[in-house]
């Protein structure tokens, strides 16, 4: 359970209080904001705080005085022509501020993104919660026989279950000598800096982290992508959801050209075209490596 | 004037319509919100949106799940103290969108600050309109005589009458050209992309501008201080006034320990010391150079 | 003439003095160094120094401990790997530093990537020289008809001749008054950086600008490409050229892969696998706007 | 012994192969490169290229055709007048590219510094090497008593030792499990996406970084100061005598002017100017805080 009942208040009054705002409000995001989305076994995502809508993005890339057009339809052709031409400035006067928690080696990866505010709970300052991550046993694979940053088929019986008790084992056991090791009972007790170096990788940290849209996309694009690692793939695709409420013109056009779409070499397109005009072309005449061709045939057979 | 009927209405309609939010609202910026606050002969500032307030601030210094301590007092502490120590991120979650407009050569000064997200009126795509900044007699000054990059006394006379005379007759002359080049009547018309090279660097134009709030603080550093050009000053002072009413706490902080503070270097810290211990100092025996001990003694004497 | 005797004197004597270096060294880029490259009438781009090669990219990709195999062959698919995938952080360890000499509103537009490091020639501090941008006549375009933010058919006769008297006749008149009002014989002198602003668009700046690899290829993708302006393009090309010199291997995969590469949309991609299937598609069953149709059209027919 | 025979052996022939360049050469940087500067028990820092000396910093700032005077003295006063009045820019001209092994939870603090390039080792495609950090025993301090996030005094007798077997025992456990867990032996074998996270803080990783001067300056600011966590301020230390030696001016300024200066508010200011006119100032008179006064007497007593 990610919440004590004591957060969960928090959360409870600061929806309890709407105020008049003279700004740009997206109720579709209005209804997710500070409540928490579970993600793994004991992280979420929750919306802190947003800027802008559809309509910002169009009034910023006009630079206009008022509020925009109120036509939707118009909004949402200007917004998909800004997306196919990679004029990115009007989606970066769109922001979303979270509060995310999350295993420290996915954070590793997450904050490799770095056109973006993080405030992250000191270990140096404050003690660390017991929590880990442990995988589900659906989650649970093997190495990747073909890729070799990628993860295979789930593990399965004795071997599944001796992983998943060495995952517990050494977790349970590295938090109890953190908590012996930071204790000052009967003796000095360790500086928090120093004890947090034996918690693994899957203890649970968390942060605010503030994006532009534009940034946002690009960490989605990334992240909520088949190759990204699933531990943090679940994460973007719960913030996806979220986005997809907020800004619906947006995202639309980021899931067709982005999510959806497909770049493609030079050299693909040249074999496109001859297939086009009924040629048969073959990986060797087609100037591509192996790996190449095989994306390319994943893509259009 | 700065903007026409039809804009003015714009606005008003935009400040008519308050919705509730279940986000941060500061009510002092509330007030501020889309209203042309003038700066230069036909320049202005207004906030298009923000995000967060003081308590974000603090909130998010603690990763905290509800809105923070209602304390203004404790609140105002910790920014104090982030503040001291360099603790730029807390600052970070805080973020405003401004509509500015202004002339050419002040926005070429303010786009070298990079952190920042802005979207600026096209002169590709559109027509500029025909408005020019013309210094105030008052602010007409000549040459510093002691610093190579600013100005001295006020132009007098007839030299001040001949440099408006000039001014003028070329903004005008540039913009009636400009205008000639782009027409269509009985001829192809040039090209917005390249008629626009005419016009001088006093033009106006404008851009939508968001930065975070530490961002803004470094900017309002170096651009509200007493060395920078007059006509980038009396933007960034005319945005301090709003951000006063939307962050107070911060920007109490931020006015005694940067626009009010000084950064000693490890020798005037020696002779502070010194002096401190009833020594007098030269500049000779204090290991600075002439220009250094200059600005030295301009603070303590 | 963009240099004066001094400078290239100045040039001469910093290629004339090779020195030990122990660092990877780029054969092809070391006989740009300092060298000005001509563009436009009066600009130019030269290479200040240069970190890094294509193996370089290699080597950190790996976070290796030497200088990486020596077998381009295999840098080379490793390059072209990283490219497809968007894994940016390797081209991110190669940089560059330019010197380029470049009218105002190509710097203004130049100025707008942000990811680079740049020391402008100050005309607080400066005067500026009578240096300006006139276009060659085939280069004197009227305005598209088709794109608002483009250039059509070049100006004929009576208008090209026009528009040219027009250029020239008012950055003179501009420049002389500008030199005027700066003028301390017999008058005060108008600061500087005030002077400036009767300067036009068309005034020659200069600035080093510092880039890493993969935001320079972020640059060129935009500016090299036939929608951006010319005057900035040829900057871009002048630049393209050297990178090529300077790191093959990865300037070949950026070529395949971005400038001669496409982007397509979820859409588009199921148009094509119909078309590829036998199928003909118009652009009412293919969902995509006109605009996007033509440009689709334009690519694949 | 963080480098094997054969690591060793690659850094000796990236040594012996001086080639020619016309670029900026920084002798003292030369004897650095390469080479394997070690920090703490398993780490080091190493200088794998570098752009630019104190010349190009001054070079930079001009913006100047040749390789600027070649009078030390003049550079060295021009660069401490561009660090006094914090202009930032010509630093940013000078760029750095390191190889540093370190502990994660180190990483995780560096890692915050955005404004750099970064590859780091992945365990995702790659395994880790059984190497963690454990303290020396003169660093294993308690938490400090008066300094939530700092350590205090020295662990001392059955104490301190219970934290070392602890530490190198959980340590050793891990990586057993780590090895196993990973194994295909009889077994499928763990993703390595999956088994790094059992693996503690303490664990060794290694990365690539680069960074240009500015932005360096601003990282041994922070994590060269007596307040920086230990492990994280010997890297900083090793990495301030590197740049000592290759820009000695620019590092003479930072010194006296960041790294021994002192930032004062306004309040402080005051104080110090009522006390060289005679007066004696208490904390209550003086506006401060009682942490803020304590700060205050540190240094000025």
């Amino acid at each position: 359970m990610p919440l004590t009942p004591e957060q969960l208040a928090d959360i409870d009054a600061s929806r309890q209080n709407p105020q008049p705002t003279l700004r740009a409000v997206a109720p579709g995001m209005e209804q997710h904001l500070y409540t928490a989305q579970p993600v793994l076994d004991h992280g979420f995502v929750r919306v802190i705080d947003y800027m802008g809508d559809d309509a910002a993005i169009v009034q910023a890339a006009r630079v206009s005085y008022g509020a925009g057009t109120k036509k939707a339809r118009d909004d949402s052709g200007l917004i998909r022509y800004l997306m196919r031409h990679w004029h990115s400035t009007p989606f970066e006067m769109c922001e979303i501020k979270l509060h995310v928690k999350l295993p420290v080696f996915v954070a590793r990866q997450w904050i490799r993104h770095r056109t973006a505010n993080v405030n992250e709970y000191s270990a140096r300052y404050s003690i660390l919660d017991r929590e880990f991550y442990i995988p589900a046993p659906e989650h649970l694979a093997a190495q990747s026989t073909v890729n070799n940053q990628g993860r295979g088929e789930v593990l399965q019986g004795a071997e599944a279950a001796r992983v998943l008790e060495v995952l517990k084992a050494d977790s349970a056991r590295a938090y109890d000598h953190y908590e012996e090791m930071l204790s000052q009972e009967g003796q000095a007790g360790l500086a928090r800096e120093l004890a947090r170096m034996n918690l693994p990788a899957n203890v649970y940290t968390q942060w605010y982290w503030k994006v532009d849209l534009h940034n946002l996309f690009h960490f989605l694009r990334l992240r909520a992508d088949a190759h990204a690692q699933f531990e943090i793939r679940v994460y973007a695709e719960a913030i996806a959801e979220m986005v997809k409420d907020w800004v619906p013109a947006a995202y639309g056009a980021f899931e067709d050209y982005r999510m959806g779409g497909v770049n493609l070499s030079g050299k693909a397109v040249e074999v496109l075209k001859r297939r086009l005009a009924g040629e048969t072309v073959t990986q060797e005449a087609s100037g591509m490596s192996k790996g190449e061709w095989r994306e390319f045939e994943g893509v259009f057979g």
